[in-house]
């Protein structure tokens, strides 16, 4: 996962523009993409799609001539959508286009502006205390014209057209966490599931943020109603502990799995829903309540190098990434695997020493978790409890859950039950 | 409020008598009042309205002659109905006659004998080890006759005929905390609702503890069923913290109201129903059952100077009363606006910089609270959550709920509700 | 009871077996007993009733002549359902047949051969390793051929049919806590609940555990149906704080019932259902389900004496039994008397100084628990609320909410609700 944001760190990615394409490009050598073009103008729910914008060249030069910001040395230098300027003005004049953060001297900030009609350009503080009077020149050539919006989807199709919806965004320049973390999780999870036989669709989506997540709703409105779960994977990569957010809803199975997952995996939060974030805001809008949850390690401004320089390559740690990705596995285990089974011994417990499964209890030693996940499954599975159910109310994890009741259906005692059998 | 306390303060009230009258015409000054007046011997529900009780004069004199005790110096020195009585006895008659608190010597406490007959004095306990044997004149000229019990209420009709109980007791001599506190409260609150186009209709009660409430309850048992939310409104000027003691039924919108308004405004408590305590317990009998609560302060029996001549003017802080007040008028304010409205763009965000009312994302300020509650009332005003629901999930005021829904009104992106809109 | 235990103690019981049934012949000195001889080879659900074992002698003798270790000095020398064996070994031959507890060089262990075929000796750490090397003799005179298993029932009519089933095992051999004290608690309530007029009829079970129970509920299931509550008693005599395992319902009435027993009583643990333990098991599994939880002090497994020599006379204390069976005492107390009751004077509160069931309130003193206990009758009597409701929502033990109602019955404040007044 991290040569491929090493590949992917250098784009000048926005809502719009070439760099989201070349993004696009280097995951479609990856996984097969259908990538998608939304003109300029074109309407969406209540929004519509913004002018395009490329960069050529961003840089200030000072009175003596010399190059002081550059575009080239990080795209995070221009302002988003910043509008094309070549001008000369004092450092007063200049003054109020540039931005910096005192309090990190070093670091240089991203900021846009989307749908207004501006420039600027990120510095670090130190640099920006440097600037002595005189006048400068601004160079901006950027175009802002009619052109499209651009976004992809992978399609990974399981036995049943019921989907689960799996969305980060492409939308953010050289910062690593913010999001190519989640870019790259979702590619190598998508390879990893191309190789399974599935149960459930998995419709993966690369999308700019807001814009991205709300054309995309606009564009498969009559298609929303075969996702039964979903979630959004952002801010993956960093060393701090797991964060689940969960859906609008609160109770949706998703939530429980998320919650159930991370708690067998070390210290983590799980957090109720609330309106602001990533795009789980669009998904969850009250129109559509879609069952979407959102994964991340530290929250978006819980941490000092959220949308600044240092969110680079040394931030982001393979480890972190690497446990992400095991909890988004474990999640789709679940997902693939929960389902309710009947005892079919129901009436006390059945001999399970004489069929060879179960050592006589005098014997009991070290392998308790296993034999109580059998006398588990055997005790709840009366057509009512999910395994899921079971692993929830037995404190033991679902993966030791599926193996019980597979040992059980072996050896006759358990079946199935395959009416309704989602979770 | 403090200077209505002052002016009630002297006055020897009880469960009848002219010192309920003179209170009640005090008030009236304030707001109109309908005096209500029931003969004795009317059955009120299981209770009989007793005899009337007035009192000339009362006094102990010593073996000297000199005033031991005088009724004149404070109301409090006479047992409440105290039988009329002039004798001469030895100082071992008259002590179990004598009321005073040893662990608090200068303190001269509150004693009632109720449907009972008897007669007493309560002293501080310094004067009470100071009297010497010999013989005592003791003269109380009380009269317990025919007569009536005297309760007033005051209505303030608003757009609607549903109603908001409000009830306070007026039956207590000079005790400011209890329940001068309550009167004075209720009647300033009463002008100020006066001075608003309401939507609720307001009743008012003041009325002798107990058989007052029973009283009123057994005339109005007809217009029960108008009663929408109540509180009683007693002990609200001693400088604890707030205490919100719940309806019988627990979950009464009153209950979650005075939990959100205390809960954004400093240390409090919220407790559980009791069937102990003031009207409530009458108002909360199973056979009425009515959604009404208690505010208070520190609750009663829970102060040393609780029902003893320390509950005097000096017990009562201003600004203790005014905090009380305050969130009264706050829970009213729950109470006129709370209502369900619906997001007329529910699918996905509508765009809000576009509209201006929301400055672009990237520009996010200090300003953060007032822009996530435009993002809760719209993520939430689906038809089923009212705005308390919302600000209860929110964890933001209801006032700033409801101006951020009152912005979105203005801009067209929300509607109210209008059928069945009471919380 | 512990006289009981003493005369019981140095019995070789096991699932089957003379020791079995000799436990049951003094017992059924105390009460009449029903006592069932179910065949080997009978088919009891999934299972079948095992050979019966019964052991004249058993011993291993060393090099020397000398008897190392010999049945007669304590049963839990010999592993319970060894198969006969006379032969002579040598001491690497016969050390996977010996078991000990290294940690606990001193005692004894407890261990079984259930339904498998082998033999095996237990023994002090301390004497196995005093072992020379050199030839043994080894002995176990059993039997192990078709007999039958043993089990009895003790039934208390009450008025009604409904059945209370109370349930302890007899088949662990000189263990005390596990389960003597089991035993001895259920005779002892018996003789007691034998002078009272009962409205429930209680089943008590004398069982082999596991297979005893399963026999029994194979014989019953036409039965089960009567059964409303049931407590399987166990481990009732360490000086542990009780422990209450709710059954697999979780909300039956015997768990609130035994919890609020429990909370008015001291230092215990409520735990949640778990498919291991005693034969709650059996008598909560998905296709009975019965509301039967489990009554303990210390769980077992979470002392050290748990199946060793040292669960002995000394470990039960006296005052540990008695605690458990008044606790047992208080919760059948409840399942007796618990009913809905109607207030007759729902209206504001009956005046109940004039009945002279209650002072005036101006003279309220200490005794204002039971006074609390009547306003809480009185207020929650609506038909809705059983006492038992009542005491969980008063805070009142059950017996004060009884005694409460008892007293307003009598003063014709209150009536009992006659049908469907089970809790």
């Amino acid at each position: 996962m991290h040569d491929l944001i090493r590949e992917l760190y250098p784009l000048c990615r926005s809502i719009t523009g070439d760099g989201v394409r070349r993004t696009l490009e280097i995951v479609s050598r990856e996984l097969p993409l259908e990538v998608h073009e939304v003109p300029t103008g074109t309407q969406v729910l209540d929004w519509v799609v913004p002018k395009e914008w490329n960069v050529r060249e961003a840089w200030i030069r000072g009175p003596t001539g010399e190059t002081v910001v550059d575009f080239q040395d990080s795209n995070l230098h221009l302002v988003g959508y910043s509008q094309p300027v070549h001008a000369r003005m004092s450092l007063a004049e200049l003054q109020p286009h540039l931005y910096s953060l005192p309090e990190q001297p070093d670091w240089i900030p991203y900021r846009n502006s989307f749908y207004r009609d501006a420039w600027g350009f990120c510095l670090s503080h130190r640099k920006l205390e440097s600037l002595v009077a005189g006048e400068y020149e601004v160079r901006i050539d950027s175009t802002l014209s009619d052109g499209s919006l651009t976004y992809a989807e992978a399609v990974l199709r399981g036995s049943s057209d019921r989907e689960v919806l799996l969305s980060c965004h492409v939308c953010h320049p050289s910062l690593c966490n913010d999001n190519l973390s989640g870019i790259s999780l979702l590619t190598l999870l998508a390879r990893y599931l191309g190789q399974l036989s599935l149960r459930y669709s998995y419709r993966i989506l690369f999308v700019p943020v807001t814009i991205g997540a709300i054309t995309w709703l606009a564009r498969n409105e009559n298609r929303l109603s075969k996702i039964d779960h979903g979630l959004v994977v952002t801010l993956v990569g960093d060393s701090g502990r797991s964060t689940y957010k969960r859906s609008r809803r609160g109770d949706a199975p998703i939530d429980r799995i998320l919650a159930h997952v991370l708690k067998h995996r070390g210290e983590h939060q799980v957090v109720d829903f609330s309106p602001y974030g990533y795009d789980e805001r669009q998904f969850c809008s009250p129109g559509f309540d879609l069952p979407v949850g959102c994964l991340m390690r530290t929250p978006h401004g819980q941490y000092p190098e959220y949308h600044t320089s240092a969110d680079d390559l040394g931030f982001v740690k393979p480890a972190a990434l690497a446990d992400s990705l095991e909890k988004v596995v474990a999640a789709i285990d679940v997902l693939e695997n929960d389902a309710r089974y009947l005892n079919l011994y129901p009436k006390a417990e059945p001999q399970l020493g004489r069929r060879g499964i179960y050592r006589a209890l005098a014997d009991r030693g070290s392998d308790g978790g296993r034999e109580m996940a059998l006398l588990w499954v055997l005790n709840l599975s009366d057509g009512a409890h999910s395994l899921l159910d079971i692993a929830e109310r037995s404190g033991a994890p679902f993966q030791v859950i599926v193996d019980a009741a597979s040992v059980l259906v072996d050896h006759a005692l358990l079946k199935r039950v395959e009416a309704g059998d989602r979770p």
